[in-house]
């Protein structure tokens, strides 16, 4: 497991959701398997996005010449201000745009309601040798499914069951799943909401049915668990990323993608064409 | 015009394409309005890119309450070996990828053959708050469709004029068009195959293909000035950016965008409740 030195133990083992899973025990003020500091973060953070994109650029390459090239998939599920944003620019953001499929998911049209669930999702799966990324993702269909009761209990319970078959199809597929699910706490998203209230630049990111939201957090915490114990498989693993401290949650989700990528051991495609026929060509031209 | 202190000419002006252009007055080794050297480029850049992310995230947020707020569309235009890829990887991969939608057009499909040329083009203009960036685009169709006949000169002849209806139609919805060409020379391009086909890691980068086009050089130059003597209006103007040295380019490009995104005056939007009541509410939660 690829990590950098400052990790004691590889975010993909102490992150990771175990079955017996329960999220009171993950303090979101943690860095668990990490014990730089903020500043040696930043370094850290450096050299892990810059491996992300040799490997990002690998993938892409090989892609180019084998249509079966896997793919890597990240999930990114949390409570309003947990920092998903700050995860697509500054760890997303750091890999070339070519090699990325960024997909955000929001409250369902009339036309997504009219099919199933999982029909929006599927159409955005990462394509060969790309980075898919879910900005919200099938998970809302029981999270705020559940907690707002917008499907029937049945059709909830049916829904883990059609996301374990669908991520299960879309791994023999050869796409790497990573979920995860930023963790803060409630105090700090007490201080992040303040903070866009406070501010006039920030005004827009918050909005009334923010605090509605977050009057259900007990609720939200109880669906969250649950999701996560029924569907964290070998396959499509929950990595429950505390947040509280931004700068831990962007490395350990950087050295997650890492990771997933390395697991694909892309390799630069050989030249289909004679090299030094091509070189003489180059030269007389 | 916003500039940096290097710029003694803003990009803006000093490349772009007036009335009776003609490319061979462009030294692709030249840096038109520019006074730095790589060195201090570096740091310009770094500079530029920031206050593109600026300027992005106030467009964004923006168009949350704003349906009618403008977009910006990046049209990339070169030879082989140019230096596209390295514009969207460096340029519009520093701002927040949430921002940006990237159009890599292609060879055209048979499905996409059976339209008009600009019917795969309209659909990824940009959504209102966007950056949007094609990379190659609708001129291909009288650019590689001129040199290899890919159409009847009747239809070549007819497109122009299509594209000159299609952007300022553009145009009239919101949409700031910048149209860049990077303009290398012949013998930058040969060193730029070389290093291609001398490194292994590069080799996919390289189709027998490209020097087939190559082949073309002149003629492709001949459809490139038509082309742009033809299509830059005041709507959508082209800039020829030189582009043997890649930090110029790079840096000229990302001063094009600041420009246009500044040009559009973006406002943060006030809040649509109330802030004090919010403040209070959240203060009890």
């Amino acid at each position: 497991m690829a990590h950098t030195q400052t990790w004691s133990t590889a975010p993909a083992e102490a992150l990771r959701a175990a079955d017996g899973f329960r999220l009171a025990q993950v303090d979101p003020r943690s860095t668990p398997g990490y014990h730089g500091d903020k500043k040696s973060a930043e370094a850290d953070l450096a050299a892990t996005t810059a491996r992300l994109g040799e490997l990002q650029e690998r993938l892409f390459a090989e892609s180019t010449a084998s249509p079966g090239t896997g793919s890597v998939l990240l999930v990114l599920q949390a409570m309003d201000t947990a920092g998903k944003g700050g995860i697509v620019r500054h760890v997303v953001g750091s890999v070339d745009p070519q090699g990325v499929e960024l997909a955000a998911f929001k409250k369902p049209t009339p036309d997504e309601l009219a099919h199933d669930f999982l029909w929006r999702i599927r159409r955005r799966l990462p394509a060969a040798g790309r980075i898919g990324v879910f900005d919200r993702s099938h998970y809302e269909d029981v999270l705020i499914g559940r907690v707002r009761a917008l499907a029937p209990p049945e059709e909830i319970e049916r829904r883990y069951g059609a996301i374990l078959g669908f991520e299960r199809e879309a791994a023999d597929r050869g796409i790497r799943i990573v979920k995860v699910m930023l963790h803060i706490s409630k105090d700090e998203q007490k201080a992040r909401l303040a903070e866009r209230l406070d501010r006039p630049d920030k005004h827009w990111k918050f909005a009334p049915g923010d605090l509605d939201e977050r009057a259900l957090w007990d609720e939200y915490m109880t669906a969250y668990e649950v999701a996560i114990q029924r569907t964290s498989t070998a396959d499509a693993p929950w990595f429950v990323v505390p947040a509280d401290r931004k700068w831990y949650a962007r490395l350990a989700v950087a050295q997650l993608l890492v990771d997933a990528l390395a697991g694909l051991d892309p390799q630069w495609p050989p030249a289909d064409y004679d090299v030094a026929a091509e070189r003489a060509r180059l030269a007389a031209s």
